[in-house]
């Protein structure tokens, strides 16, 4: 692959996408649940994930897609190129606030992430990243991670991991909040991982992310030196949900061993 | 008071701060502690608040200034004009994102709120509210909050009130965060309240606000209909620490009685 040409040509397809985005707003919007009540997907949200099909089947013959909604590939395997592709990250937020929504787009090539892009559509603002080659917000390189504690950090989470449920042992969750510095939700996995990529958060904990969710921002987060792993510190899974632990490299271990406990 | 006049006195003033908190990011920031370590205070909270109260005891005197920082009077009773000032809401997300910090100033005339800012410094955006003239976002007259339900109410409030602690029964707050459709935390209760007022989220919950937390943000909630009270269902106090509960009024009854449980 030319990463280069690749690049340019993604985020000038990523533009537009955000473009018919942003343009839904003045027309209706159809909601619908997915999984359950609260699992929502709208006519915008499939129709995004259409238009960057067609454009990727058309321009990139033998790349296989894996989709959010569906319309791509079955993907039982990692060989190739493989595009993972959430056309709206955050529908929950597309629908109730029109904003702190986002494209996430990752390209793996027999497995390894070569290319990562979240874009956040209302603010106009383009994360990405390129294997080896850094990472960039609205082009502006990104520094690697600095040293911090948790004390000193700001974790994302939802709320809803402080429940008890049958999988974990909520009382870690609950002594992990109490520790650090700050909780944070912002409804958006992809964004989240842009703000752990650009320091703004330290940590992103989730007991339940697609491929689609992480992929993009995986690439990106790399290169500014986080870590990012699912509960058993194995590095993610593109081809099925798991659970996903990205952070700071100083404090992504001690999270794992401290207050993450999987029953 | 005039109203109108001094609501374009009040702009211009906020615009004037909050360009020199953006130009406070090109120096360097110096940061304290204060009740804890994680209760963070920066020189720019000191002068920001320095300059509002230097500006309205010149042009308004007589007037009394309750501010987070400390610089302006001791308020201890309601009478007359006294102005509500968080200089910097926000303040961790300010020294940690640089973003998602507001100014919050609510202006009052013996316990009425007569006027309320709360201005979004990076994103350049103006929520603000005129009793009995409505509630603004850049201008834009906000509409009167929809009907909802819990179900599908998106809430803000932070995961520390899912730890169990010695003022409230923590199983009502986990009962919430299961029923409602979403749980949101920006670390910020000025911008939630701004949040809550355009709609974006349905309620907003904290166990322990200050006066200059709110006092502008419940004169914009209230011009959209949306309710104010602590968890005792009394309107919020200027003078001192208090819980609250802002929410949509199709729903705000209904929280107090069935999730909120005060020890």
């Amino acid at each position: 692959m030319d990463l280069h040409a690749m690049d340019r040509y993604i985020k000038s397809l990523i533009k537009e996408a955000g473009h018919k985005i942003r343009n839904s707003f003045l027309s209706d919007i159809s909601i619908e649940s997915k999984s359950d009540a609260n699992d929502l997907v709208t006519n915008i949200d499939k129709e995004i994930e259409q238009f960057f099909i067609s454009r990727i089947n058309r321009d990139f013959p033998g790349h296989r897609i894996f989709g959010e909604e569906g319309f791509g590939d079955r993907i039982e395997d990692q060989n190739g190129v493989i595009w993972l592709l959430d056309p709206i990250d955050g529908t929950m937020n597309f629908v109730h606030q029109k904003r702190n929504f986002a494209i996430s787009l990752g390209i793996y090539e027999d497995g390894v992430g070569k290319l990562g892009y979240i874009y956040d559509v209302v603010n106009d603002d383009l994360y990405h990243g390129v294997q080896g080659g850094g990472a960039y917000y609205n082009d502006e390189r990104l520094r690697p991670l600095g040293i911090t504690t948790i004390e000193e950090s700001i974790l994302a989470m939802n709320a809803t991991w402080a429940v008890p449920n049958r999988h974990f042992d909520h009382n870690g969750t609950l002594k992990l909040i109490q520790d650090v510095r700050g909780i944070r939700s912002y409804g958006s996995a992809a964004l989240e991982l842009a703000y752990l990529a650009s320091g703004r958060i330290d940590a992103y904990i989730s007991m339940r992310l697609s491929p689609w969710d992480i992929a993009g921002g995986m690439v990106i987060a790399r290169e500014v030196g986080a870590i990012a792993t699912n509960f058993r510190g194995e590095p993610g899974n593109l081809l099925e949900q798991d659970t996903f632990l990205v952070a700071n490299p100083s404090i992504h271990s001690r999270i794992l061993k401290d207050y993450i406990r999987q029953k």
